[in-house]
């Protein structure tokens, strides 16, 4: 049997849609995206991205039959096995689609369908900052606060395809309200929105992003600097019981927020130390991703890789 | 090459040590025990063993080269890569002790060894209470709240051996002092000595066991009910963390506090169902240990089976 090498990576996103052949190193052979909402609904979107692909393909000087597969990241509940997308978060019209059989119909390569953040993790685990981690927990910090688990270089799914939710486990019976209806999650302290609601009433301004609490600490701002120290002692108090629950080689953390850099990472490290239990706090990695805005596709092209044609 | 269908599994425990001989469907052929207690120090535990072993070999007319291996759990920390125990919990006198090249030596016979917890979690994945789950996640409830994961019939130990420690995850930052130092762990809820405390309070009465409280349960004393109630939402959380972050097919839940049967597992099925995320939470199946007190050997001799010899 003639070895393929490549795949076809796509990351649908709330804002972009990513497309990427990606060799079998992990490398990015070339790549283009489009905005997600350019594409009025779900039959002209499926139309968009296969036409995306065969393009691509076609400007590497490849045929169709020489991609293994197509490997799909949607921010949303999916179901991997059947290739189904239950629902969608930002993307309207999307109720348990089958995604995989739909562009498989278009394109006539094989497809496989999984969330974007355990894409994300399972292209850190394997070419980026978890890099031969036999256990690696990423989590993405953003408008929600994402989680991925791979163990010896496959994700794990659990039983329905839930596992890895650290936003959703409460860390405290009387914390703030989160969107799903429970107190406490860690979602609740350190989704985007949360930490700007605590930064607006700190800093007395209104309309304040994370990047200027991050230009505000480089200043020296004290009460900017408290803010990431707060929200990484939130973040810790999740990741302790990550750590003590499932005792990872890696912890890998990625999403807009970390541009904030060390002024989450090291009092999150300490917190770690000081709370988490001494054997595995003491060896666990936490680590910035590497891969940034390329996760997406390079995990979604890995999903594909292996599969038959 | 000849299939050896027995090993041996070996229990050694805080109060008894128990020995029995295994065959491949799980069934145990044989078995003894011993007061731990009863052997003054460490070579002599490890010689009684040894012997013990060797007896329950030759009474079932086998010889040792029958013998596929011997696995062995213990309380405390493992290392079970290479054999070692840290150290044990109410057992004095063991330190980085290389436990299964000692037995090894004494014996003849191929040995492994790990955590009690791990073991009886490998059990009731094969043969009890979990059989045929692809994840599972054990608790025990005694003095300490212990808890392991298998995953596709393997023990998932995590990066330092330590993955499973629910009983060391914080549920309430100003929750009560657990003996690990943190505030709110579960087993500072859960632990037998906590459960007792509430209850000598709540019933007015120095002295109950949990076996009176479920007593009293069951002739209809509203304050033992609600301590039970009160215990299983402590749990409870616990567990809807581990639902949220790991989504297990089965949670098994095991350990003397389990006689309290309905009075627990009711208040718990329900606090889960209303808690967890939803879709994981309505497909796990929250069930009683299976194996009881042979677990722990049933656990061991399968650590042992599809090792060299």
């Amino acid at each position: 049997m003639e070895i393929k090498k490549y795949t076809i990576g796509i990351d649908l996103g709330g804002t972009n849609t990513k497309i990427a052949l990606v060799a079998a190193n992990g490398r990015i052979v070339r790549r283009t995206q489009f905005p997600t909402k350019a594409h009025k609904d779900k039959p002209a979107l499926i139309n968009a991205i296969a036409s995306e692909a065969f393009g691509i393909i076609k400007l590497c000087g490849l045929k169709k039959s020489q991609v293994q597969g197509i490997g799909i990241g949607v921010p949303g509940l999916v179901d991997s096995k059947r290739g189904v997308v239950h629902y969608l978060t930002n993307i309207s019209g999307w109720k348990h689609v089958n995604l995989s059989r739909e562009l498989e119909k278009k394109t006539g390569i094989k497809t496989r369908v999984d969330n974007d953040v355990n894409l994300m993790a399972l292209a850190e685990a394997r070419f980026g900052a978890g890099r031969d981690s036999a256990s690696l927990f990423c989590v993405t910090l953003g408008t929600g606060v994402g989680g991925g688990i791979v163990i010896d270089g496959e994700i794990y799914r659990g039983n329905t395809q839930s596992a890895g939710e650290i936003g959703h486990i409460s860390v405290d019976p009387e914390g703030p309200k989160c969107n799903c209806g429970r107190k406490g999650c860690v979602e609740a302290y350190v989704g985007n929105s949360y930490v700007v609601k605590r930064a607006e009433q700190k800093m007395r301004k209104k309309g304040i992003t994370p990047e200027q609490i991050t230009k505000a600490a480089k200043k020296g701002d004290r009460a900017a600097m408290d803010i990431w120290k707060e929200t990484a002692e939130y973040l810790g108090r999740g990741l302790v019981i990550v750590i003590n629950l499932f005792d990872p080689e890696t912890i890998v953390i990625g999403g807009g927020m970390i541009g904030a850099g060390e002024f989450i990472f090291k009092p999150l490290r300490g917190y770690i130390r000081k709370n988490a239990l001494i054997v595995p706090a003491a060896r666990v990695k936490i680590v910035k991703a590497k891969l940034g805005n390329n996760a997406g596709v390079i995990g979604a092209a890995e999903l594909a890789r292996g599969m038959g044609n």
